[in-house]
């Protein structure tokens, strides 16, 4: 016994000290979750405290690979909203091997894009999913700085008690307003690598991602006119009277902005040829809603709507029942509010930058590998936004636009550039890409972390 | 037996006068049809042949209205290519009653149109379907004026064999290159009405359709960009390079034209998110090719391919049958080639007027009600194409481009002009609507017929 003691001793002055904190990993391991099929691999779920003096905790649920996952990439999973949940997303509906079909069932995905990597999904910020505060005043100074700030913070915190997965090679992907946090949180790492803790950064994936906000603006009007959704009298309206770089729009504009709205009350904007979830067509309360955030107050009006199948009805189901959350030692502090798909606890957010573009040509310059995809199908960050948005970067094309193929099928069309950037779209996708295009996505992803290119024939 | 001679010879008199053949009409009847579904309608099919000096004859198939013939509208469909049998598109795989989903299998459609009208379906021109000459010199006389003078002959020899339905109100659908045949042939028939004999038309519609070579050829370029299936210097480099006025084009043009072209290679343009049919991809003779010409060289370079269930290759099986022909009294005079679902004997082609706008405006003036409706996922002549069309048209709207609805989906959109006109889009539809959308496409033609605006809000 005595031995034992000093054995635990020693161990936890050590981990002390150079910050480790597995023999807390354990106590992370899910074992037994509602529903969920049988499979061989570990996953863990809970809390990272993000300071010791405040108390602030992200939730994570972390996969690991199918296989061999001590040789396998580790990769961080962003959804955005801001104030969307990535367990109620990434986790449960798109990438991860659990996925909720319907109320109380689990649906084992085989494309889980952990086939090839270990994934975290994290709910972030504070107020998001099971992340919380327990100052309320920290929830009204939410904003893109405050993120980065707490997902590293969370990412040191993991680190230390996952310290076997810290040589691994690190990515983040983020989706939609994502494509905030990725770089972000991206330029943060390496500007905290110079003076440690090191974390192996190697590149970062973004998908129908919001990065810069007047060629976005731009691409989604023409994108919904060029799709016929509106008429060329109001593209021609807002074209004519709206200047998005001014904050206050003239009744002309808003007379067309208003039109353009309309237009997406009865379709998907996040799938514009899937039907709507007619439950959400009659429900308006916060449950239900998935916001999306941005200076421009239009974008705070834009309609919201799930499926036809109404996934986001089944998973806020799921994640709020107790047995489920003390499964994955989430709500340990017992939340005044119960689970939502995206916050509606978040009272403002301060800070936006306009674009991400001048982030993304440093995490270029530094050797970052960049993928950006797009799901061909949303009207909400629409592939001709990105598309728009990538051209300010003025980089030359080293492989020129083709087709790429998932087995003998186009998966969608590929473009290179220099500096490592890589743009592909993916055929017949809504905004959450592996929801309408599972194994292309799969396949995508794979191609990211080895870097290889697309397929340029059917196999 | 006399006295039934006397009565035959003096109906024949009489039939003889008046142009009424209607003793003909139960030859044609079709009693046993190879995998018929039991239905409890009447249908017919037969030759008409088109002058009495000639031995050129176009083939009909004719479906009743599944209840109350006599008092339901009666429409003529006509499927494009040029080349292109209505029997095997129009009957077989979109709006008839009987649908060839597998080789040798027919399956009820309960969105075949003749729930709400009598439908003929013809094979036009001579070389096409069934429909033959015996002149081989007459194959290289086709054109849109000989088309539109055969279908007219047509009609007139099919209502002497079904004076029955001479004065239902008459309407003509044309699809795709059925844009030049509906307009061509309504033209004449209110020509022709004015010395007799006079036919009852009342309208017309046109379903993506070839209407204005310039802005559907600008319309074409922009949907591929648009829909992320050609780059930007591409796009650009046809905008800057070609000229589609011009017969020549520069080897600028035609560099970025065959890479326009090459884009389309590996996806359906006709359907620009459904998968291909891959026994097309390797097989490229006649029997399987569905060419469209036009007087760009380009058009006929496009590449054909059918969907991924092969439905051209289960038609061309079926009605290469010979109890199918037996059945529906076609190949008569036993062809040297086989039934094609286009035509593979039809040389060259020999006039096509590159714009039917006066002649859309010629019938809207003269009372014509004309709706034009566009699947918006056809890149072949695409949604862009056909509103650029009607923009030259410059009418006056009268009711707003507006969502429409079938049952609480959104169909698509539509707007409604001054004189008659109404365009309608047909949300997730490809080139042939009613394949991709029977149940909206049923709908849109049940409103064109009763001119009732389509459903402004779910139901």
């Amino acid at each position: 016994m005595a031995l034992i003691f000093w054995i635990l001793f020693i161990s936890f002055l050590i981990n002390t000290v150079v910050g480790d904190e597995t023999w807390k990993q354990e106590d992370d391991r899910v074992k037994s979750l509602p529903g969920q099929p049988l499979v061989n691999f570990n996953h863990y779920a809970g809390y990272i405290k993000l300071r010791p003096d405040q108390e602030k905790a992200l939730f994570y649920w972390f996969f690991e690979a199918e296989d061999a996952p001590s040789r396998k990439p580790l990769v961080l999973w962003l959804n955005g909203g801001p104030g969307c949940s990535s367990i109620a997303f990434g986790a449960a509906q798109e990438i991860g091997p659990f996925l909720v079909d319907q109320e109380e069932h689990l649906k084992y995905n085989k494309f889980s894009w952990n086939k090839v990597a270990n994934i975290i999904f994290l709910d972030s910020p504070i107020g998001v999913g099971f992340s919380y505060t327990n100052n309320s005043k920290d929830l009204s100074e939410l904003g893109d700085e405050v993120s980065a700030s707490d997902n590293y913070h969370f990412l040191v915190g993991w680190f230390k008690r996952f310290s076997n997965f810290r040589s691994n090679e690190f990515y983040i992907v983020g989706e939609s307003y994502g494509g905030h946090y990725a770089p972000q949180l991206a330029d943060l790492i390496y500007e905290r690598n110079k003076r440690g803790p090191y974390i192996n950064l190697k590149g970062l994936m973004m998908g129908n991602a919001v990065i810069n906000d007047i060629t976005d603006l731009k691409g989604m009007f023409e994108y919904a006119w060029s799709h016929a959704i509106i008429s060329t009298q109001v593209f021609d309206g807002i074209k004519r009277h709206c200047n998005f770089s001014e904050k206050r729009h003239t009744s002309d504009c808003e007379l067309n902005i208003n039109k353009f709205l309309k237009s997406f009350s009865d379709i998907d904007v996040f799938n514009i040829y899937s039907p709507v979830c007619l439950k959400d067509k009659g429900y308006k309360g916060p449950n239900s809603t998935r916001p999306i955030f941005a200076p421009q107050v239009l974008w705070n009006t834009l309609p919201s709507s799930g499926y036809d199948y109404c996934p986001d009805d089944y998973v806020r189901k799921y994640f709020n029942k107790k047995n489920v959350q003390r499964a994955i030692h989430a709500n340990v502090t017992n939340l005044p509010y119960p689970f939502t798909v995206c916050s509606g606890i978040i009272e403002k957010w301060n800070d936006a930058p306009a674009t991400m573009l001048p982030l993304i040509q440093k995490l270029l310059s530094v050797g970052s590998r960049i993928w950006i995809y797009s799901g061909d199908i949303d009207g909400r960050v629409p592939i001709l936004s990105t598309r728009y948005s990538l051209e300010e970067l003025k980089l030359n094309v080293t492989q020129e636009w083709r087709a790429w193929f998932e087995g003998v099928k186009v998966g969608g069309w590929v473009e290179e550039y220099e500096g490592g950037l890589t743009f592909a779209s993916v055929r017949g996708a809504g905004h959450q890409v592996p929801v309408s295009a599972p194994q292309p996505a799969l396949s995508l992803f794979s191609h990211f972390l080895s870097s290889q290119p697309l397929p340029s024939s059917p196999f």
